[in-house]
């Protein structure tokens, strides 16, 4: 069934108001009509099943069925630092770790990488929320992921205390067996991985992320391209995290 | 350094023959010259490490040095099956997973591919080709991946009987766990798995795959596209019978 996300503001107590470019998707690339079902996810996650009961040019008015008591969110929340890359691939790797199941990704100014910005510009960002959105929908998400935008090297380096485990992907590692280890023992909440840019994490870079409570892992013996690697480490979290526990 | 794939008749006593497009590459992508050094990989994964003695028109002519002692190739064989999808997603799974460490990639006619190809056609497959070799380059793997073609849904059928494990991604599987536990119960050496078409696995089509010895898994609970599915297939392969062994 065909999903939308919503603010909790458009949520009143047997209603729930769509808006805005889910009005033309329902009207006219689903062909829907008063009556067929949707199901629509508010900020929290919580999933409704809804009737649309009026749709005009603005909004489609549809009325709450029942809530549905489903969840395909990870256990945990994981985000995704990765240095700047191109715009093409920063979109790809955003893609897939929205239907991986990714928390949040922020794009960080590293010494290696390929393009230099002060800031991701309006143009883009609008860009990227409509493929998060997208890839929400189609892998049947609560939440959709959040795009943090661009920080320097200096904010990443204080964000590893807001998380139970933050870690860096380094090929220089001889520690192939870090992660796995990491990983199965985690029973926090919040994990942060780093990804370099094209070109890697440079060595000053390696140092200060130890000396601010990142840990080096290895991603496996084949050096993977920047925009595989993030792929690689959502679908082992979700491996790891998700699928020990028994359902 | 720059690494060469080649054939094994390539490979004299002492000397390898470089020869075709990595002629091209040699001298005018990395314009390279004689003396400097070269990373080359036989059919068997062997790596050598070379010099350049003499740069033709024709063939780059180089001395072994030493064989090097090393191996990025996952400790099993991996073939993925997938539905025949589009050109360009077929080219995206296979330059991820060739990275990721498969061994072999074949399309299947299923019921629900959106396209009907008879064959792929000779400079669809030179294409693949050249993508399977540069990511193979990139990744330092030993060996090249193999694209198996195209077969039919009742050839897939027979190919469980040459795996120690054949399963299928099935959304309709309740078993999320199910992959976790074939997986790390795995002592075998060659494992297939089938990944749907982007409409997914039929139901007559899971039946038959269940009666010819294949099991259906879970790839968690969000709903991956068929393009993303594979990449998952092979992280958690790579982490789960890689990353166990201490190193």
């Amino acid at each position: 069934m065909q999903r939308y996300f919503v603010k909790n503001e458009q949520i009143q107590k047997k209603h729930i108001v769509i808006l805005g470019q889910d009005v033309h998707h329902i009207k006219r690339v689903m062909r829907m009509r008063e009556g067929q079902e949707i199901t629509v996810c508010d900020e929290d996650g919580s999933v409704f099943l809804c009737k649309i009961v009026q749709l005009t040019e603005e909004e489609v008015l549809t009325e709450i069925i029942t809530s549905l008591d489903e969840s395909s969110e990870l256990p945990l929340e994981v985000t995704i630092a990765q240095g700047l890359i191109k715009r093409d691939k920063t979109e790809e790797v955003i893609k897939k770790i929205t239907e991986l199941g990714a928390t949040s990704y922020v794009s960080v100014q590293m010494e290696r990488s390929s393009i230099r910005l002060d800031t991701i510009e309006e143009k883009h960002m609008l860009r990227i929320k409509k493929i998060i959105k997208e890839a929400s929908e189609q892998s049947r998400r609560n939440k959709t992921m959040q795009h943090l935008g661009l920080i320097n090297f200096q904010t990443l380096l204080t964000m590893s205390k807001d998380y139970d485990l933050a870690c860096f992907a380094y090929e220089e590692t001889k520690t192939n067996h870090a992660l796995r280890e990491h990983l199965s023992n985690f029973h926090g909440e919040r994990i942060l991985v780093l990804i370099g840019p094209e070109g890697g994490i440079s060595s000053k870079e390696a140092k200060l992320l130890e000396q601010n409570g990142f840990v080096a892992v290895g991603l496996g013996k084949r050096i993977l391209r920047t925009e595989t690697a993030p792929l690689f480490v959502m679908s082992v979290i979700g491996y790891e995290l998700e699928m020990r526990e028994k359902q």
